[in-house]
């Protein structure tokens, strides 16, 4: 029933590549897989990843009609959704409303393609910024999620995201989850995807998997082939832990630098789908988190505490004392502005402001790694992290004159209209150091979801949404946008792909 | 004999693609091509394309004892290499050893690797910097191009990029031929790659032609299949001119930007290996020359005395007199800065810098278009471009208080020693305007220039250099290093095919 694929693949490459290019993990299956004799399940649709794209796409390909499986190859699901901040932007949202705050699709387009560089591919990025809030809606009225609070998020031009609950993606996810499975969809873990199985024109009639897969252990799993009947739905993730792959695409980004990612952010599945033909593009956009704490592991609790301060309180150089970019630049902007520095920028915020913008119980965890540490006065701070006192003390007092104006004529940082100076103690701060956060590039699509081949036409039964798909951020995804990507592109995939050819 | 692959292929793909993804052209075959039952023909190696890459294969390849034929798509041969303008990068090459300038491969590898923002393959970057004075030595010395100038390219630490005698790629091309066909190589125009012929493993085992191809008559030529007994090495160029494909990987690179490339520059040949497993890189770094004119068409010779010139004149805007970028910062720099303008910039140089930089004949051809035009005063060079007379005639006695100095505190314009002040009439000046001109991604290749597939593993039989292949340069190219960078690799490339397996 295998096949043979996997002794065919490995004869397939001869010797070995740079060092940039040693295996992925051992195991990998190469090329596309042929029809096999006999399937071992059948499906109408079938959708790999349960995060919120392949979750919302099994939801809608089940409204739409179709039997649906999903796959997840790790032993829990939602990958990168559920470590995710649960922040969903949305212009135009109830919670601007309330708090008079204008806002629209077109802004919101123009701070994705202004953060994108002019990369995203435009009615990609459109599609985003037009059906977010109806997404948003359908998220919390339809898959009932709670979503509680209104946030920043750096590069977007206003307040536009609204986080869940529990300030964690894991409140959308497991609602979709329990959705899709009301529905009737199944879901299995442990099973994971090693290739497409294609017909001799191309056309993507399953997949060939493993079950039983023991993440990480590339020996383990048993081979099945899974009939898609409609379609294939790739909502698999990004690479973000796959070293060798960026470092493909991005020689710099060694395993010296972390990742906020799951284990499992690697990239061979859409390293399959290339294998069968389909096209990737914008890889070596590869986003590092400027809000990561070098004093905790992974995504951490520092990101929901510096993100909430940035526009209330600043950002300074620990070598200097003094401020060394604008606090409320995008993702990319900051981190390149850390890395520059050659080692950990400090943030902070006083009383006031980590008490009205910060969620308690995410302060109280951050405090618990020691990664947020608070302090009775300004120059125990400045001790505390080896920052000479006097001009620490001096760049404050500045950014509090820019606080009061409202304008900061050094960086241009965004400073809210309910910011005060930082002045109230205890003062909360912390260190921080970029990680690989989010690979912007993938597999093409179009607004279809449908995947674009390297014969510059669609190939045929085959989709892709959220992180695994490329071209909707460009060379920037801005903060809060992933989850609205991913919900958006994983329903249109999961509605196309349950369509009858 | 067409093994109804073309049938095949277009049966692969469904409907449209977005805007962006229009067909490249009419008639693509789509997958590889299964062997044939008959070959029509049969060599050792196989090269596609006949510019500095696919020549300087030629010719190891038939040193190395095997057959080889080389094919291009179009009725002329050399491709971009002929339109290019004849000038290598070499770190300690004669010329500088002459003019007492310091120089070494570290240097021009730490140059490469400034421009290229890091992104490039370490590996290929330093083959390039460590081997190009041999390689510059075997085109004089033993193809016998002649090489008579040392020039400047922006972004270039030092003076290091030696000219041929004509000013033009068409030195080396025709001497390569030369040599490539009195070793008994084979070379054939108007033969087109559609596909790469694929064993049941992947492994490539020739080519699927149309011999007697009229560019750009997609309908035209007949089907042919080449074997290539040990190795295919594609040397088939940029895809500068593939609109669709461009927009792809930057929508912002409508047809509303000109080119500087020949028109066969597309990405069929590119596209056609991805298909068979090639793994691409870097396909989003498109860059744009900018030191061509407006009022000329495509490469043109406004570069050879723009870029001669940079060191010696100012660059202004001419809606305000005033320089806005540094002249001899690198290619995307400058185009980002000019673009970033709205409308062309204006450069000049006085009758000294002209006269001691510019090569006469160049001078002449450039003045012949309009592209450049003589001025007998600053004011009437200032009129003539709408630029207001006062503010301009400050600012040149700014830049020439400066170049006396040999220090500019503006923008960091690296001043020659010989450079003097912009003040003898006439006065030469011309318009800027970036166009689309070299496609730094391409095909994934290790320093062994095989190409490395989406197995994350070396194609077995297949081979790259040159433009179509990607990571040598990263973000951007320095100008004078595609000289160096085909040779290398189209000698490596054409070595390592003639091996036998």
């Amino acid at each position: 029933m295998d096949g043979g694929i996997g002794k065919m693949g490995r004869r397939r490459f001869l010797g070995a590549g740079g060092a940039a290019l040693a295996a992925v993990g051992g195991g990998l299956a190469l090329g596309s897989a042929a029809e096999p004799e006999k399937w071992d399940e059948t499906y109408d649709v079938l959708v790999v990843g349960t995060g919120f794209a392949g979750l919302s796409a099994a939801v809608e390909a089940r409204n739409a009609g179709a039997t649906v499986l999903v796959i997840d190859k790790m032993p829990v699901y939602g990958g990168n959704s559920v470590v995710n901040g649960g922040d969903f932007a949305a212009p135009g949202n109830s919670f601007q409303k309330e708090a008079g705050i204008e806002d629209s699709p077109d802004l919101m387009l123009k701070d994705m393609l202004k953060a994108g560089l002019g990369l995203n591919h435009p009615e990609l990025a459109r599609t985003v910024a037009e059906r977010a809030n109806e997404n948003l809606e359908w998220a919390r009225d339809y898959i009932g999620a709670e979503f509680t609070r209104l946030n920043f998020h750096g590069g977007h031009s206003v307040k536009r995201s609204v986080q869940t609950v529990n300030q964690s993606g894991s409140e959308l996810v497991n609602k979709l989850l329990g959705k899709a499975q009301e529905l009737g969809a199944e879901v299995v873990l442990r099973t994971k995807m090693d290739d497409l199985v294609t017909d001799a024109s191309g056309a993507v009639l399953g997949l060939k998997v493993r079950r039983g897969y023991k993440w990480p252990d590339e020996a383990s799993g048993k081979a099945a082939f899974f009939r898609a009947r409609r379609g294939v739905v790739l909502a698999s993730g990004g690479f973000s832990r796959d070293t060798a792959l960026r470092m493909v695409h991005d020689p710099r980004l060694t395993d010296e630098f972390g990742s906020t990612n799951h284990p499992g952010a690697t990239g061979e599945a859409l390293l399959a789908a290339c294998r069968a033909g389909a096209m990737d593009v914008q890889m070596d956009w590869i986003q590092l988190g400027p809000w990561t704490s070098p004093d905790e592991p992974g995504f951490g609790y520092t990101p929901q505490v510096c993100e909430r301060i940035v526009g209330y309180g600043l950002m300074v150089d620990p070598a200097t004392g003094k401020r060394f970019f604008k606090e409320t630049g995008n993702r990319k902007e900051r981190a390149d502005a850390i890395i520059a520095l050659g080692h950990p920028a400090v943030i902070l915020g006083d009383a006031a402001a980590v008490g009205s913008q910060v969620v308690p119980l995410g302060l109280q965890k951050a405090m618990e790694t020691g990664a947020v540490r608070k302090f009775d006065s300004l120059q125990g701070l400045a001790q505390a992290y080896g920052i000479a006192v006097e001009p620490f003390l001096a760049e404050v007092a500045r950014w509090n004159g820019f606080v009061e104006k409202k304008h900061d004529p050094d960086f241009d940082c965004m400073i809210f209209p309910d910011a005060r100076p930082t002045a109230t103690p205890p003062f909360y701060a912390m260190r921080l150091w970029p990680r690989v956060h989010h690979t912007m590039g993938g597999l093409v699509i179009d607004k279809e979801a449908r995947v674009v081949g390297f014969g510059m036409k669609p190939v045929a039964g085959l989709y892709a949404a959220g992180e695994v798909a490329g071209g909707v951020h460009g060379a920037v995804r801005l903060g809060s946008v992933a989850m609205a990507d991913c919900v958006i592109f994983g329903r249109i995939a999961g509605r196309n792909a349950a369509r009858i050819a």
